[in-house]
């Protein structure tokens, strides 16, 4: 009945007498919490020691494939997830949030680090900055994981989301991570990582877990770990105040309370498709996983004249919540995750019914089905009514962390700015209007307290991702009261693991510290063509040198026929007074045409196609009787994930500069062609 | 006497007695601090009341050149500043590097704003990213500038730049700054900002000075606030640790103790170019400033066969170093910046010298210029020597803030990178070798422990700006022992000033948030040619539906022919077995000059020219008898600033989707026009 930590490759119990754990809806022992005799130092050590060196020689490509291979593995075998998962008094619906929406978290971070990072173990920041007069010297950015461990202390509401969406980011990044759940629901993560150490996907010290009190662990930091904390502000401050923390300057990224709100728009009156959205998104943002959600809306902010209009149609939709336990069939919403946390709800529904009205639930009798009355942990849909939402400090201050929201009305956008304000910090906050021009006023009036804004309207309603849910491409975290941390958001969330780290030196260092060619850095002459090159063959910096051309009166003309751009800029019988011209120009994509037709090597070879081209300039006018050059040199080299049925290849940029007759830039771009891999 | 405080629009001084700042060469009074009876709750809420909201309403692009004029204004009024600056001891050269050095952060951060971000008060990041299958939903990111005020906590030893650095970026986003220098060297900061504030160019409420203590001020924080510190780790934990800070989640940006290494590479030998030029390094790291530097050399890591050959070399050329009063000729070093650093580094050597040999100063006797031997505070040029660094904790640990480094040996590129890591983390190290393999080595061997990395060789050290000085086009700060803050960075800094905020909505919303064409969003169908618009009157959205074309042999024939791009694919012999292609395939670039041929509007007009092209992606290939069309869409617009002999302009970014017959996208890509402004 032991809950097992894992530890330096091992499953283990802890040898004291632990905690039970308990079944929401009827008090059942589900397992025993023990993390007596673990050592703390030792976990970390191996965490630094074993895993982290093998992640870091990985890269991100390999890094995402892992975690891509451990989502379609995980998907595999979610239904005894599922199971587990009614023990903590979760529907099949909030369930699906917390395992599936955590595997999809692992499938978005495996895209995103196969796609939009390089195939090496660190990456560039940014573009190159020039710092000196004749391009000797300049200064560039890299990312590198970081050399210690993230450690992650999380919250009982998502056993599953909160551990992957955290463990996502840090492995992509490259660094271990020791997961410690909260307690009370500890046993669901504890069947998850069952399966992750059972798929032997990830390398062996690059997840640990402690499930129980991991009091002390916090003694034995480095400066190059990471802290990141989900739950109470007060636990959160504590951990924060750490003197490792503080004195080894440690990233705490914190996540902790927060009393979002959703905005009624004046426009959404209740013949509106706004006013349905706004009335179903609340309704559902009360009753998933019991209003247990760290975003979920405890202040819903309505144009006074629709108070009424609202509170009839929330008290509606509310009152069809069956409750029960999560396995009867019927039941919407379940029980609060313990008893423990009926008793903090009850207090602060209580607290906050000191100065408001209470419209619906709160100590009200309602139904259950199946479960247990007294040794579940069940409350019903609770819905405040506050009148003086300007002046009353309770309702902005007090979270009841269940299903618990309180209505307020405003009178003027002013109003719901300043509303939306008083959180003090929020994770998020919506807004449901047909009017972008309000959306706007709101967004701009009060985004600096807010991680995250929703807009919803009838074109997004029926796609939207809704109010309460972190979407693993979006920040997730808020300022202030919410504890000022910043988690996932795409690649952005993996820079928390990094360390983002200036570089200085000549072109020619910076581009062998960054593998990708820097402005003004040594050139390789090409001794072959290197069209005739595989990509493997490539080296950063070959370089051609082509012939040169000239442009004629005849090349434009054919090329305005040819095209059918007949811009006056490339007649000969334009008057050149008023234009930034001072006669026939060439085209443009002329001069990048004939400039492939420069460098490009005519026969079958390694180069399978022109792909794209980015950040192409035109930076001189080319007139009739100008001669041009091409400089074509290899800029940065990317491989691509081998597939059936197609010529392996990577994608190769290539810096092109046209000089024109003194040598000056012309144009300057970078194209992207696919190259093939050398074959087996 | 007394050293003023701007506070709320006016110049006070403290009303208690106060204490003697004195000139560190002779002890002669400069003037006295005192911030006795100053309301530090006033001068926060004057900042968030009166500087915050003109300052949130000014766009990058006005901000920049607020900064720019500023930068300007300064400029002329040097010379004053270097009068002051040598009271505190800085030689010409040290107040060259603080005010020069100041002002150049201005300059550098004015023209980051007006070219690198767009002329609107916030900014999007990154890009749009699709939540949903239909694409009626999707996410984007903004920055807004936070609600509150920077409160600037400074280090004595750089009394200008240390302020102008931190409010160039604080400013650009939109925030006001309190400044509060050091004590001891506040009345250069003030001479500094009496220049500001008379110049009237910033707007008022947007810079506040504090010169003497400002104790108690982090009890008036806000969610919204954020604090910088640079000093000593004993301080910054202090304030770090203040229940505010904590409690309500503000930044907390620190940058403290850091004992920087510079490492020789084994091909360094004494006949290289590459010695001389570290010798160079070292001995101006230790000297400039009086060493007093946090980017200073403290640990010299040199093969331990060539110590012999570097001790020599550096005493030798430190020998040579003239200390004394800066304002006497021929002063090549002053003295510490008083009598307290003076006491605070002959500890530190002390200190250092139970473990470490003394091979250069210390409290051997030297001589001075000018100056008083007993009231200055000048100390020599010292040299230490440890032999044992892997195992010696001391020299990895202490830092004396003077001019002091202590030379340690390495027998390999693993001991050298385990030296580097000693640091705890540190600002910067330096690598000074001609072999870049042995540079990529320490780097990424070490990089997660640094802020910065210089590599240099003979080819960049002429133009090198120095292991010692931060740019502001590259992150300053440092992990672990360094603080784990992260300054400048060029728009990098900005951001730490700003909110970032995830926002959620149809395409359509987000195109209303962002002020930029989201994929998918709705388009408003020109009724006009959009190229007859002016700058002014083109919508983001407006957008073209053009007549099709049909791609024939002929066209791709000519324009291999026009071009001189002869690359198989468009040659229709070719046999297409082995190759990506179906057959003979119609040129990218003739695909996009085609697609200019169809949506060009001819006649002379609002667009001046043809720009540029960026993400251009060919997503299909377009054969022979395949019929396009082209979608052109305004996308977003940024302002040019007006120029004398030039015609008013901005550059329009157009989104151009190139469909096939199928109405499937052939090709994408965002091209760049001038686009003139309307005439007044």
């Amino acid at each position: 009945m032991k809950i097992e930590h894992y530890i330096q490759g091992s499953w283990v119990t802890g040898t004291g007498s632990g905690t039970e754990l308990k079944n929401a809806s009827n008090g059942a022992v589900v397992g025993i919490a023990d993390s007596t005799g673990i050592n703390f130092k030792e976990i970390l050590n191996y965490a630094r020691g074993t895993g982290g060196p093998t992640l870091r020689a990985m890269t991100f490509h390999e890094r995402g494939r892992a975690l891509k291979a451990l989502a379609l593995y995980l998907l595999e075998k979610k239904e005894h997830f599922y199971r587990v998962s009614s023990f903590t008094g979760a529907t099949k619906i909030d369930s699906w949030i917390d395992i599936e929406g955590g595997i999809g978290n692992l499938f978005t971070m495996a895209t995103k680090g196969r796609r939009q990072m390089p195939d090496t173990p660190f990456c560039v920041d940014g573009d190159y900055e020039p710092l000196s007069k004749n391009g000797t010297f300049g200064g560039h950015h890299i990312y590198v994981p970081k050399e210690g461990c993230a450690i992650h202390i999380n919250a009982f509401n998502f056993p599953v989301w909160g551990m992957l969406e955290k463990i996502a980011v840090n492995l992509l990044a490259g660094v271990p991570a020791v997961v410690k759940p909260a307690t009370l629901t500890s046993y669901l993560t504890e069947t998850v990582v069952k399966e992750i150490i059972a798929s032997k996907i990830l390398p062996e010290g690059s997840l640990q877990l402690i499930c129980g009190s991991a009091s002390g662990i916090l003694d034995h930091l480095t400066n190059q770990d990471i802290v990141t904390f989900t739950g109470s502000a007060e636990t959160g401050r504590m951990l924060k105040s750490h003197s490792n923390i503080v004195d080894l300057s440690v990233p705490f990224n914190m996540e902790a309370d927060s009393l979002n709100c959703s905005i009624l728009g004046p426009d959404a009156t209740p013949d509106t498709e706004e006013f349905q959205i706004f009335i179903k998104e609340v309704a559902r943002e009360i009753t998933v996983k019991a209003g247990q959600k760290c975003t979920a809306i405890r202040r819903t902010i309505v144009p006074d004249n629709l108070i009424e209009a609202v509170t009839k149609a929330l008290k509606e939709r509310l009152l069809k919540t069956t409750i029960g336990d999560p396995n009867c069939e019927g039941v919407r919403m379940g029980p609060l995750a313990g008893r423990s946390q009926f008793e903090e709800v009850s207090a602060k529904v209580k607290e906050l019914n000191q100065t408001c009205e209470i419209l619906l639930g709160g100590n009200q009798d309602f139904e259950i089905i199946g479960g247990d009355r007294e040794l579940g942990a069940f409350f019903p849909p609770t819905l405040l009514y506050c009148s003086d939402p300007l002046s009353n400090k309770a309702v902005h201050n007090i979270e009841a962390f269940g299903p618990v929201t309180t209505l307020m009305p405003y009178s003027n956008t002013d109003e719901a700015i300043q509303l939306a304000k008083l959180g003090e910090g929020s994770l998020v906050g919506s807004i449901i209007t047909g009017d972008d021009q309000f959306a706007k006023d709101i967004v701009y009036g009060s985004a600096a307290y807010h991680g995250r804004f929703l807009v919803l309207n009838k074109d997004c309603a029926k796609e939207s991702t809704g109010h309460g849910s972190p979407m693993p491409q979006l920040v997730h975290g808020g300022p202030g009261r919410a504890g000022g941390g910043e988690e996932m958001g795409g690649i952005r969330g993996v820079f928390h693991y990094m360390q983002r780290t200036a570089i200085q030196g000549s072109p020619t260092t910076l581009t062998a510290l960054t593998g990708v060619y820097q402005p003004g850095s040594q050139k390789i002459k090409s001794v072959v063509h290197p069209f005739t090159q595989y990509f493997e063959d490539l080296e950063i910096g070959h370089s051609l040198s082509t012939e040169d051309r000239e442009i004629t009166v005849d090349d434009i003309e054919s090329f305005c026929n040819l095209s059918g751009d007949h811009f006056y800029a490339h007649k000969p019988d334009t008057d050149f007074s008023d234009t930034i011209f001072e006669g026939q120009v060439a085209h443009g994509y002329f001069i990048i045409s004939a400039a492939a037709g420069l460098f490009v090597d005519p026969p079958k070879g390694p180069v399978l196609a022109n792909y794209g081209l980015d950040e192409l300039r035109f930076t001189k006018p080319m007139y009739v009787g100008t001669r041009f050059r091409v400089n074509l040199t290899v800029k940065e080299k990317t491989a691509q994930e081998d597939r059936e049925d197609e010529i392996p290849r990577g994608i190769v940029r290539w810096q092109v500069e046209v000089l024109d007759d003194e040598d000056e830039v012309a144009a300057l771009a970078t194209i992207l062609t696919l190259v093939a891999k050398r074959p087996a």
